[in-house]
C-alpha cells in the first residue's frame, strides 16, 4: 500500500487570509490547535492572523501576520501563545463592531475562535451581526461541550488530577487516612468521573448527581472495615459545599482522620498529552477547512473518529451526559 | 437525576469462580484490567484465581485465589503482578491438557486471557480442546488487534515515546541536527503515527507504507531550507532497515548530521496514564460479565464507546488499518 | 584501578538485631532508607525488625521480621511500606516502657527512628528511661533539621512544587496574571527559597524573614511596566497570612487580577527523585553502622559528602538557616 | 530578621558588557545559566551579548545583545537558546582572531562559556592569544570537570536514566529477565553511579574501574538463587564493548534471558530538575562577578555551598574521581 497523496482542498468560499484566536481559560494543546491552523493555512496558500488576547486584542485591532515557522517547538507547550482574557467590552455592540472592523481591515475572510461555548456565543454574535464567518475549536478542560466527545486540554487535565491523586495516595495509605480531593468542573463531572476510575477512588461526587452524604459515610465505614487502607473521595468543584464540604461531612460522621486537598490551578497548565495534541492538530485542521468549505456558525468536534460540525448555540443549549457506564464501572470498582 | 445504582448481573452460565492470566509482552493497565476483574467478580460475588507466568504457569498450576485487597494500590503500577512468560509448553497438547485440568480441579468455570493475539491463540485452543470458556482481554502498547479502538498499554507507550521526542527535539533544536527516533511496531505503525503528529515530526516511516526514501530527503531538505532548526523523523520499529537504516540514508542523502535513537523498552513500563487505566476498568469488568453471560471464544473491546465482543480468530486474521485521515494531517502540518 | 571491595564492618556492640520505624509525615525516600537499613543489614549478618505504624505500633508491638527480598521493587515507591501515625501514648511513660519491653522480648539491640525532630525526641526519652540504643535519620521534606544538609524527602517535595510552579506560569502568562503560590513550609523557607530560584518567581516570602508587603507590591507593579507576562510570588506556608494573605494584599495594592494556588499534600508524596533515593541510601546505611559501631543518641547526617553524627537533641535546639546567598541570588534574578 | 539586601557588586575591572556561548554538547540547565548572566548583568548596569552556535557563531560574529525580557519563560526549557556546534575553524589561530576581533568590535569586556574541558580549551586560547578575559561554566552533563562538585545538566541526566530505569525493571520484573542498561558517560561512571544506587540495581560497571565479567556474573547467579524477580545491571557507555557486551556476556554465562537498553540522547534533553537550575543559577551569577572582580581563565564551580574558581587547564589535566563510599554502598545494597 502506498502513502496517502495530501492533495489540496477545494477553496469554493475563496478564502485568502483567516484570523485565530484563544478566549477564556486557557487549556493544554491550545498552542497544537494555533499551530494546526497556521500549518493548514499553509499548506494550502491561506495566510493567518493571530489575534492576541482574544475579543478583548480583537475589538483593539491586536492582529499580526504568524507563518508557519512562527510555531516552531510550541506544540509541546502549555498555555497560549496568543494569551487569552475576559473582555467586557466584547459584550457590547459598539466592542464587536470595531472588532469586526478590524478583521475587514486586514482582509480576514474567516475568525477560528478557540475556548468554550461563551466565547463561541461572542463569535456568533460577530457572525450575525456583520456577517464575518466564524468557526468554533472546542478548548476547555471541563469537556463540557456539546457536540465532540473530547475538548482540547481535558486529556491533559485529567492526567495532573490523576498524578496528584496517586501522590495523595502515597500519604494517604501511609497515615490511612481519607483524602478528599477536588478537580476542576464547574458544571460537569466528567474530570471527576475519569479521576475516580483512574485514581481507584472509592467514591466521588459530581454536580449532575445528588448523592446524599449519609451514604458516603456508611461507603467509607464499610471500606475501613474491609481493611482499606487510606481511602480516596473525588469531589468536582461544581458540587455544593465542594471538597471542604465533603471532607467535613465525612470526618463528623466516621470521625476519621479526613485530609482535604484541592487541586486548583495546575489542572489548566504543563505540557499537553498526546491526545489533546493530536485532537488539537485534527480539529485546527478542520476548522480551516470548514471556513474553505463556506461553513460558518459551527463548533468543529470529533465523534469517534469522525470530524463533525455542531452549530454554535447547541453548544450551550444542550447538554453532554457523563458516562453513565463508567459511573457504574467505578462503583464496582471500589468494592 | 440520581446516582446510577449498580446493581447485580445476572449469571445464567452459573459460574462461581473465574481465572485470569496476563500473556506475552507486558503492558501498562494490565494491573488495572486484573483489578478490574477482581472486583468486579467480588461485587458479584464471585471468586477469582490470578495464574502466575501466564499459560506457563497454567500448565504447572500456579493458580491462587485474589481477593479485592490484594490489588490494592495496582492500578498505577506498570507491569503485571502476575508476572508473563513464553510458554513452549502451551504448544503441545499435553501442556493444554495438564492446564484444562488445573482449571477444573480448582473449580474454575471460565479463563480471563490479557495479551494479544498470539495469547488469544492459545486460549481458543483451550476452548476448543477443552470446553472451557474463555475471553480475551486486548493488553499490548502495539495497538495492531482488530476489534477494539484502543488495546490497554498503547496510549502510555504513546506518552513515554512522545516524552523521549521532546527530549530528543531540545537537543535537536540546540545542535539544528536531524533525529530519527524509532518507536515499537513491530507490525503496525499506530504509535509511530501518533507520536507522529503529537511529536511535530517531519516524516514518519510505518510498515504499512512504503515510502521512497527519496521523497523524505527532499523533504527534509526542503524543511532546512524553510529555516526548520532541526527535524524529527519517526520509524517504526517493523520498517525494513528500521531507524538505522533510514538515518543512513538521510545522512547519505542530504550530508546533514543525523543522530539516530532507539527508543526500545522504555516504551513498555512506567506507571500506565488515565486512559489506559480507564480502558483496562471497563475491558475487565465486560470480560467478567461475558463469562457470568455465557459467552466464551471473544475478546471484549471497545469501539467508540460502547463495548463489544469479537471472535478471537478475526483478532488474528482481520486488520486493523491506521488511521488514514491523521496520516494525512500529520504530512500537512509539518509544511 | 580495581573495584572497591565492600568489606564487613565490625561490630564492637555485638548487635545481632536492630529495629526500624518511620513516624511524622511521610517523605518520599522513607521506604529507600528502610531498605538499606535492611539490606545493610542483611549484608552484615543483622537481622531487622520493622515496626509498623511509628510508636504508635511500638508500644502495641507491631513487629515482625523483614528481609532483603521484602524491600524489592520498595526503593522507587513514595509513602512509607512500615506506614507512620501520630502517637499520644507514646507521650506517657508507660507507653515507652511498653515499647521497650517490646524490643526486648524481641531481642533488639538498638532501634532506628526516620523522621524529624518530633520523633526524634521520643526516641530520646526511651534512650534515657530505657537504654535502648537508638539512631536518628532525617526524613522530612521540610529539610529544617539541624545536623544534614538535606532530610530524606526534601529534593522530591521541591521538585514536585517547582512542577506546579511550571504548570501555573503557563496559566499565569496566558492570562497575564499574578500567582501566589504557597508551599509546604511550616517553620522554614527551604522548599520556598528553592522553588523561588528554579521557578523564576518575582518574590518569595519565606518564615525567616519580614518582608514588608509594601515592597512586594512595589516589586509587582514595577514588573509589570517592565512588560513581564505575569508574575509568580513564593510563600511558605508558615508565613503569617499565607498565600491567601500575600495574594490579597497584592490584589488591593496593585489592582491586578490575582489567583492564589496552595499546593498541600501532593508535596508529600510521589515518587522519590535521585537525590532523595541516594541520601536516604546512605543515611540507612550509616544509621545501621552506627549502631553496630555502639553510638547511640545521634541522627545520621550527610555534610558535603561526608556522613556526620549530631547529638538529637541538638536537632531541635539548633537551627539550619536558609541558605542566604540563594536569597540573594533569587532577588537579583527577578531583576 | 530581615531580609538579606542585594547590593551593586563592586567593578574594580571595568566592565561594561560581556558575552555569553554554549558550547559542546547541550545539558538541561544551560538555558538557566545563561539567563543568570543576563539579569545578574541586568541587575549590575551591564549589557550582554549572547553568541549563536558556539565558537562557531564566534568566529562569524553572530553576535547580539539579549535583555531580561528574552529571558522569560526560559529557565525550564531544555537545550540552548543561544545554539550549539562543533567549529574545526576555531581550532585555527586565524579563527579565534576572527572571534578575538569581533568581540573588540563590539566592545566587549569578557566572554563566559558554557560548556566541558573542550570548550574550556578553546576559551583559554582565546585568552592567551588575545588577551580577552573569559570564564567557564561548567556545562556538561557527565559530571566529569575537575573543580566543582556537580556540573549543570547532570541531575536533569540521571533523573531521565532513573525514570527509564524505573520504566525496565517494571518489565524486567514482570517477565523475570535481566536488563542490561548503558547510561551516557564516556570517560566517567558518575551518572552510572548515581543510577545504579537510585535504581536499586544488581551491577553497576563503569569506566574508572576493571571489574572481571566473571564476578558479575556469579553475581546475577546468586541473585536469581536468592529468588530476585528480574535484574538491572547498569553500563556507562564508556566501558570496553558497552551494555552490549555486558550483555552478550551475562547472557552467555548464565543461559539466562537478558535485554540490552541504551538509553542514549534522551538523557540530554528535557526541563531541568530544581537543582540543575539552582546551579545554572549561582554558577551564572557568579560568573558574571568573576569578570567584574577582573578575574580570568578560571571556571566557577560548587564545592558543599561555596563557590569556587579553578583555572581552566585543571579542568582537563585533573580528575574528578566517582564517589567510592557510594560505590561500596551500591554493592552492598544489591545483596
Amino acid at each position: 500500500m502506498t502513502e496517502p497523496t495530501p492533495t489540496r482542498h477545494p477553496n469554493p468560499a475563496g478564502i485568502q487570509r483567516v484570523a485565530v484566536l484563544t478566549s477564556g481559560g486557557d487549556a493544554p494543546g491550545m498552542n497544537a490547535a494555533i499551530r494546526a491552523v497556521v500549518r493548514t493555512a499553509a499548506f494550502e496558500g491561506l495566510e493567518v492572523m493571530g489575534v492576541r488576547r482574544g475579543f478583548s486584542g480583537l475589538h483593539r485591532g491586536e492582529l499580526r501576520l504568524i507563518g508557519p515557522r512562527d510555531m516552531a517547538n510550541t506544540i509541546q507547550r502549555g498555555g497560549t501563545i496568543l494569551l487569552t482574557a475576559r473582555s467586557a467590552t466584547w459584550r457590547t455592540p459598539e466592542g464587536r463592531a470595531s472588532g469586526a472592523q478590524h478583521l475587514r481591515d486586514n482582509g480576514v475572510g474567516g475568525l477560528i475562535v478557540i475556548g468554550g461555548d461563551g466565547s463561541f456565543h461572542g463569535a456568533k454574535l460577530l457572525e450575525q451581526e456583520h456577517g464575518i464567518p466564524v468557526i468554533g475549536v472546542p478548548g476547555t478542560i471541563d469537556n463540557d461541550l456539546y457536540g465532540t466527545d473530547h475538548t482540547i486540554g481535558y486529556f491533559t487535565a485529567v492526567e495532573t488530577a490523576l498524578d496528584a491523586v496517586d501522590k495523595l495516595r502515597d500519604t494517604g495509605a501511609s497515615h490511612e487516612r481519607i483524602f478528599v480531593i477536588e478537580v476542576m468542573g464547574r458544571h460537569a463531572g466528567h474530570i471527576a468521573l475519569d479521576v475516580a476510575v483512574a485514581g481507584g477512588a472509592e467514591e466521588v461526587f459530581i454536580p449532575e448527581d445528588d448523592k446524599p452524604i449519609e451514604d458516603v459515610i456508611q461507603i467509607v465505614k464499610d471500606s475501613v472495615k474491609k481493611g482499606k487502607m487510606g481511602s480516596i473521595v473525588i469531589v468536582a468543584e461544581g458540587v455544593p459545599g465542594g471538597a471542604q464540604g465533603v471532607g467535613d461531612a465525612i470526618q463528623a460522621g466516621t470521625g476519621l482522620e479526613t485530609r482535604v486537598s484541592i487541586l486548583g490551578h495546575i489542572q489548566r497548565g504543563g505540557t499537553p498529552v498526546s491526545s489533546d495534541r493530536i485532537l488539537a492538530s485534527r480539529l485546527g485542521e478542520a476548522a480551516v477547512y470548514a471556513l474553505m468549505d463556506g461553513v460558518s456558525g459551527v463548533m468543529v468536534g470529533r465523534r469517534g473518529g469522525d470530524i463533525i460540525h455542531t452549530p454554535l448555540h447547541e453548544t450551550w443549549e444542550k447538554r453532554k451526559d457523563v458516562n453513565r457506564d463508567l459511573y457504574r464501572c467505578a462503583m464496582k470498582l471500589s468494592v
